[in-house]
């Protein structure tokens, strides 16, 4: 099969300005800063096994393999048609022996991998709280943004669950729920170490948070200085674009 | 007794810019931005009773009645000659009326002044975790600094006992502590709310968090704006100089 008949109708192909492409639906859930700044805020070493859990179109192994060559990634994500969307990028990137896509449950992850079976676990969960309902026509952008089919603490359990000992937990999410957050960490034994708040401009409100954990760690975490991404409306901050890898 | 004659050898007055002084021995603890921060952080409505657990000198319900002056204010504070001393600054400043200075062990706080027998606590705590040895020479300042007599789990658990429900909790403390803050805090039912990190410089990290609970509150933390301490060596931004009261 020739690279372009991996790519449906409605689909379109984006540069990754990486070496990789990735394929999307616009009409679906398409990954934002958030996937490109939990690859670049992780880091995996050589030989190291990565889980990211909730893969969606497998945005952050592909980003952390073109910075972490040496790693050994699977995505999971529950939702069929985007696993499979997923499968074909690690394809038309030809990927397939450093990115396995598994279509699977957060919840059933530690059952479906075995426990202590990665040094490194990322995640870009559902932000926001609750079940706003499924409806057909937004169901899979619904469960990306919502925790319809798992919560906080079902992520940071299983996470748990399968990091080895000293393994680290990547996780990006919204600032409101911070405490939460630190909260089910140190009640599933994951303990924040390092802690990067994104705000929007540089006099303004965070809007993101990018969290490392360690399985077992002790109690002492680094904040470190916010990441701004806007100059001004429409210019990226340096910082932004060296991390898209773009130039002014 | 003279007003100058509250000021005993050794100890100097120093003008709070505020309509207020306080006394202080420069060979023992003096107040440092952080109290003057908390005290800018926290909000008092009037007839509101606030307690402030290790008040040292006084300085924290001193600037707050400056702000507040409808508060009913009380500082409890265990080492008997900073209580003393404390209770003269009140003197100096006549506010005998409006503020109580307490000796007492923050870990009987509770059973000093009775379970929900306040709206409002403020706390700039010891930073540093672990007794590192109580000297004569240094203790005051060790006690201050160190959780040698309470640790930040006595401060949170007394201090959800003396809140009503929904009563405010204002704490200053280290960034590097403030994951087990927020899992401290939730454990007692002090629900984090608000929380602002204060850094040196702009482009440094956070060296203080300023933090605001709620007794009962629901789970959503507002994470605000940084605050900058200086433009440059030696020079304060014009939002310290606005918190001190001074001008350019």
């Amino acid at each position: 099969m020739g690279r372009e008949e991996l790519i449906l109708e409605h689909e379109r192909l984006d540069d990754l300005q990486n070496g990789y492409m990735l394929i999307q639906n616009p009409e679906q859930f398409c990954f934002g800063i958030d996937a490109v700044l939990l690859a670049w805020f992780a880091k995996v070493k050589p030989g190291e096994k990565v889980l990211d859990m909730g893969t969606g179109t497998g945005i952050v192994p592909i980003l952390l393999k073109a910075r972490y060559p040496q790693g050994r990634y699977t995505g999971l994500e529950i939702q069929a048609d985007s696993a499979e969307m997923a499968r074909r990028s690690v394809a038309y990137n030809q990927l397939e022996d450093d990115i396995t896509i598994t279509t699977g449950d957060i919840r059933e992850a530690a059952s479906i991998f075995g426990g202590a079976s990665f040094e490194v676990v990322t995640t870009n969960p559902p932000y926001m709280i609750g079940n706003h309902g499924l409806t057909g026509e937004n169901m899979a952008k619904t469960i990306a943004r919502h925790e319809t089919l798992c919560s906080l603490e079902d992520v940071v359990q299983q996470a748990s669950r399968l990091l080895n000992e000293h393994g680290r937990f990547y996780m990006v999410h919204r600032p409101f729920r911070l405490a939460e957050i630190f909260h089910v960490m140190i009640r599933h034994k994951i303990e924040p170490k390092r802690m990067k708040l994104v705000h929007p401009y540089i006099d303004k409100e965070p809007n993101l948070v990018l969290i490392e954990g360690s399985k077992g760690g002790k109690s002492r975490i680094t904040v470190e200085k916010p990441l701004i991404v806007y100059e001004k409306p429409g210019v990226y901050t340096d910082e932004i674009l060296e991390i898209y890898g773009r130039e002014r």
